[in-house]
């Protein structure tokens, strides 16, 4: 079966570049880059310095076509591809300025994002391992400006997409119900919104069974230890309630596992886009027989 | 003597928080809060989970406000603060509905960029017992969208700031000085850009010495050992260059302190803006004396 | 029960705004309105001139206050209102020509809205009547760049959303299915998108019963009589299936009705938002014992 | 004698379909389309389901190139083309997930300004039968956001365009009138933008024939009769004034023409771009022997 | 008689500040007024250092309270107002941090558009003193970005505004009557322009005398000499048309007056706006018992 | 030595020529040239009417592009170029609509800029013969909205480029430094903003020596007469330090020369950018053997 598509929308990523490209470059352009000859032509390549996942690749061929159309990018590593130190991800040939005057951009783009891959794909292939049909979701908490992008790198890392948005479904925490019996509130999502998932958050078992008899589409146990998961799960099942059980809570690549086995449908994960670490990637100028610098222009 | 201000440029944080309440609100608003009775007000607050440093304040309250400009935040820990597990860094009141729909764009600026602020505290303060007149600063290696936001945190934290963008210094790296020897490019440097820092990246002692004799303001020593920087510290203070030396390549709280007895005048750490993890902070509702909700707006 | 929350999302409100003055007023602003004293007052009203129900109101507020905050407005009847002719939406005070500035951008959006929402609360009165469980829902066919306003005006006629966008669910057409089995398709949805709700465009019962048994969440049965729902329903709660059923193609206040009777519950309805009539409103001066201008500003 | 220009401003086109896929893609893309095989290419044709006038041909090809540039648009039927059932608009071929992702944003600017040029034609035809020299005109009741697209298709649909905004000509209504002589308001607009077409609305004959006297370039007659316009436009015409008469409030297609007999010179119509009907246009896939979907990309 | 407004319309001054305002201050924001103390309030003048007319009053009270609400402004020379060496244009009171900070975009705006209005009032005046019936009108050579602003300028001058923009009038130059006679470019551009002026470029008199029987509101006479002009006017009055005549081309302070004196209605001056000298305006802190700064914010 | 890069970037190059076209363009368009044929092709020319140095070259082009991107440009005299009345600066080919359509945004562009780099090669060579080493420097009075296009101007015509905002450098101005000894705010400066480059305005020459001892990289020297200059200058050299003189305030191209002599390093001209008149550039069509239009669009 195919997976998703880890590619963000095309509008999102040419308005993220624009703005980081206005980072970088206003008011007096690359000063540095300037004081090289126009005519200078380079063949560079994107060489990742530690394993993990790729993702960004369009965000980081935004980054150089924004700066110049008539640099080439060949793309040798996909968005989900396992790279290890050493792999070429893609080779840039073009004017030497423009490279060097897009590169930190495209860089801090696919650095970033192919952390988030990196760290989506560890938890994933833990959490396989103990229970193969145990979904690993991202949340809302991203990086301001970038939810678009971190989430279809969440795809690119194996990893599935919570709510995109306040907009597209109802989630129910105990900051919604302080004075609405659960029942009422899911009643209510459902009436209201009849063609979104309903999910409701759960401290205790007894509120997951009310929620699932209420109609919710899922419920999130929060914060509850792999023994209350696995005796929530179990007694849902043995009312015949088919609710979706999602746990939340500081989820980790070492305590997720202990999840999924428990019997989570699905396991969200903040930090996957919160705080993943930058995966090290690098643009390498004139080592190895395919790059080189300072010949002219169109002359090869 | 007064530290940097800590405060991003005010219209860096509102253009950010408009972009991050879009990804958040667009097209059909907060569903979930919807559900609650318009008239329900809440007295909340942002409390600390987790040891750390402060930063993000002023995007904060601006997303509260974009929301709702009834919604009224009284800080208690400002920017720069140090906080622990249950310090309460602000007081949220104001309508039920907007503090939840505004909750996770303040946060997830809040946590982002205190994270910022605790990782530089971290090293700033190793880097301090090593040698106290190192300065720890950042890079241009930050999240794309966030610069001018990441770099007031790193301000918080304590740190110095770099480049701000291509356009504010030279910086000539081994991708520029492919074919130009080091004393002619500062030259070319020096003279075009008469008002500005021109920086040399270095791998060698020579290289060092070359760039300060030819006017470099300040040389980047990447890669190199401690005892390698230290041997080029001594060498160019013998020839009598003033020139700052900035040690780069990898650094983190538990290597940098080295480079900082070594001598080093900027220990510059990408990590800080690239990979921080976020502070743990959360929105708390009803509870302690001071906390609730349910009650009718304007009651209190 | 309370009702769904009729307002849009406030940054929605604030970009459409400027948006629509920005049409209007550059480059030289309003010619005719600058040749009045700019020292004379006015109070106004919005008058409803035929019967309906009211939506905008945010918008028409924000059009006063991004051209003149010192602009007054009184609503008298919010969106969600039924109005008559005669009836007083709200009191506008202020200076006259701040008024006239953005007087046609202020009801644009109010008579536009207002349309949308009366022609939503048509037909839900015609479709309660016949079905008092079967929900009006919109469609994606809005007018471009007013997505969110519109789906607020629906709201606010009692009509629900739809999707928002083509982020926030799954529906599977036609020409989606060209080449997969409905059940695969289906399954392929459920297991990339586990949060979501998947809706299948059925043409044919047997189409439906596939969708139910694979998963899907809603069938949208296209182009069917109203025989046909009724069948298809019978089929489908007779096997068990609790999917619910939309009925969509070219409905209308006079059409939707049989289809409610024949069980289907949702009725989607593409032009309340594509071919919504603007209901009339418009603004009186000086008419009636509270209107008046010419006096000056502060005088009264 | 040519017709002026269909087309509306580039930059209009580029910024109003950009708003339009923001809405419809973000921030997670189309769910749907993300299922199907990438490499699959699609032959397909925006078909017209019922009588009318094309327009928005430019806004449907930005469409589909910002989601996909490889997509290829053959246009048969453009702006200002009379299309019947059946009648083939465009034949558009590509990438099937590239087709489906912009194919509802295309066709509702297609159907929503289509609905303006065809209501357009209706009362130009109207009208041109009974007096040939009489134009039907648009007012500034358009669409917030859309009024550059609402005006080109206006202008496709025979029409021509009133005001473009508040800032390109004078137009004295009653609210403006409150305190000041027609006479003296007309004298200080010529004075004041002398370079500017200045109209009066009036509601009496001898109001007509005051703004006349005074130099206005239109008079607006509102809410008269078609016997008083006639009468109006024989005292005009009677001392010798060339001003042309405008009759405008709440015509349609059957009220028009008696104004238009009465030898109004204009007639301006809100309905036009306030209330006009979306046209029904499809994207049909796979009918016909031009048609089909599934094979490779680039394989045909 | 009133004059014409002197405001620009207030979104362009919102946007046109916001985009200076963000030249200025990203990445970093201002590093210099950091140094401060926060604290530490002021009072400032705004002081004309040259003799000239002020114009951009509301760009520069906006770009002070979009860097900070708080800072005062109390203005004592508003747009029109002649000033000269050490006259008091506005008090400018608040956190001496802020007004420095946005020092420097006020003045741009306030010098640039002082210049453009001074530079107006120096033709109008010339012209007035040759033939006062006689318009000094602007072009659309205008600074990209900055037309609603500098049209406004030049109404605060005594000018008038020529076309805003290609959109909202008909001038037919020669590069457009290249193949087409005068008459029938005229015709065609009445019949499908009905309500706009319709205005043509004539080098000769007798092209003049054409466009005047055409229809043509105004014909511009580009580089005759004056005899050319009063000639021409002869011409054209002699036939009884009350056509405008504006004379056009390379037209200054010293030129103008003998074209005003040959009969001409209308001077254009692209010079206005193209080439005008900022009026020397600056900030003085601290002298004079009304200025000062150090003291506590709040104490005084 | 190759000289500075003379093109803005593109990124700024981009948004302001959509400002500039959106400023012309909307909401109509240009009424004119739609009553041309739109098969109508023309060859045409940008040529100067007097002389100067050109600079604008990127946007000029841009905006013929950006209305359509089949017209074509081919340079002849780039950025920095000297210039004659009669020189062909660009060809321009294409459709002859687009070309009107663009003209006046891309001379806008053209003429202001060429203006800037006009007046900076003016004083700059001014200079060159008082002192070769002396370096002319533009200053942050710049035009709203165009700053990095107006230095870019600067840097074509020979100048170099002061600081580009705020946020890139510190300069201590008197009204910085009101409450601070210099040695202080030097001092501070450099501890917080170890890495740029910090000035010091200076009225009388031992400030300059405090600066200087304090670690100032550059003082400026306002309003002092070339023989204060001299001697400061003079004391500086005499005490060893090496920093940078710049001097400033109100120079021209007549009284620089006399502060070169005196052996200031850098001169700042605010007049560069703030009073720069326009550069006398304009369309030819139709003469010439190689211009022309009426012919067939593909026809030649």
């Amino acid at each position: 079966m195919v997976g998703p598509s880890v590619d963000p929308p095309v509008n999102a990523v040419r308005e993220a570049v624009a703005l980081a490209l206005a980072e970088d470059l206003l008011p007096l352009g690359d000063l540095s880059a300037s004081l090289l000859d126009a005519s200078c032509g380079a063949e560079t390549a994107v060489v990742a310095r530690a394993a993990g996942v790729v993702a960004g690749r369009l965000c980081a061929l935004e980054a150089f076509h924004q700066v110049d159309p008539t640099v080439d990018v060949d793309w040798r590593a996909t968005d989900g591809t396992d790279v290890f130190p050493g792999t070429v991800v893609a080779q840039v040939r073009g004017p030497l300025r423009s490279i060097l005057t897009a590169e930190r951009t495209a860089l801090n783009f696919l650095c970033h994002l192919s952390g988030v891959a990196t760290a989506t794909r560890r938890v994933v292939e833990a959490v396989a391992a103990a229970n193969p049909s145990t979904r690993v979701v991202d949340t809302r908490k991203t990086v301001p400006g970038l939810r678009a992008l971190q989430k279809a790198a969440v795809r690119a890392g194996g990893g599935r997409n919570h709510r995109g948005s306040l907009s597209d479904g109802v989630l129910l925490k105990d900051n919604h119900l302080g004075g609405i019996p659960i029942a009422e509130a899911v009643a209510r999502a459902r009436a209201l919104f009849p063609m979104r998932t309903v999910e409701v958050e759960c401290d205790r078992p007894d509120q997951a069974m009310e929620a699932a008899a209420a109609g919710a589409h899922i419920v999130m146990l929060d914060n509850m230890t792999p023994d209350g998961v696995a005796d929530t799960v179990r007694a849902l099942r043995a009312s015949g309630y088919s609710v979706l059980v999602e746990v939340s809570g500081g989820l980790s690549e070492s305590t997720a596992p202990a999840f999924a086995a428990a019997g989570a449908d699905l396991l969200s994960v903040g930090a996957l886009t919160h705080s993943a670490r930058a995966l090290d990637l690098g643009l390498d100028l004139g080592t190895g027989p395919e790059l080189g610098a300072g010949f002219e222009l169109g002359a090869r």
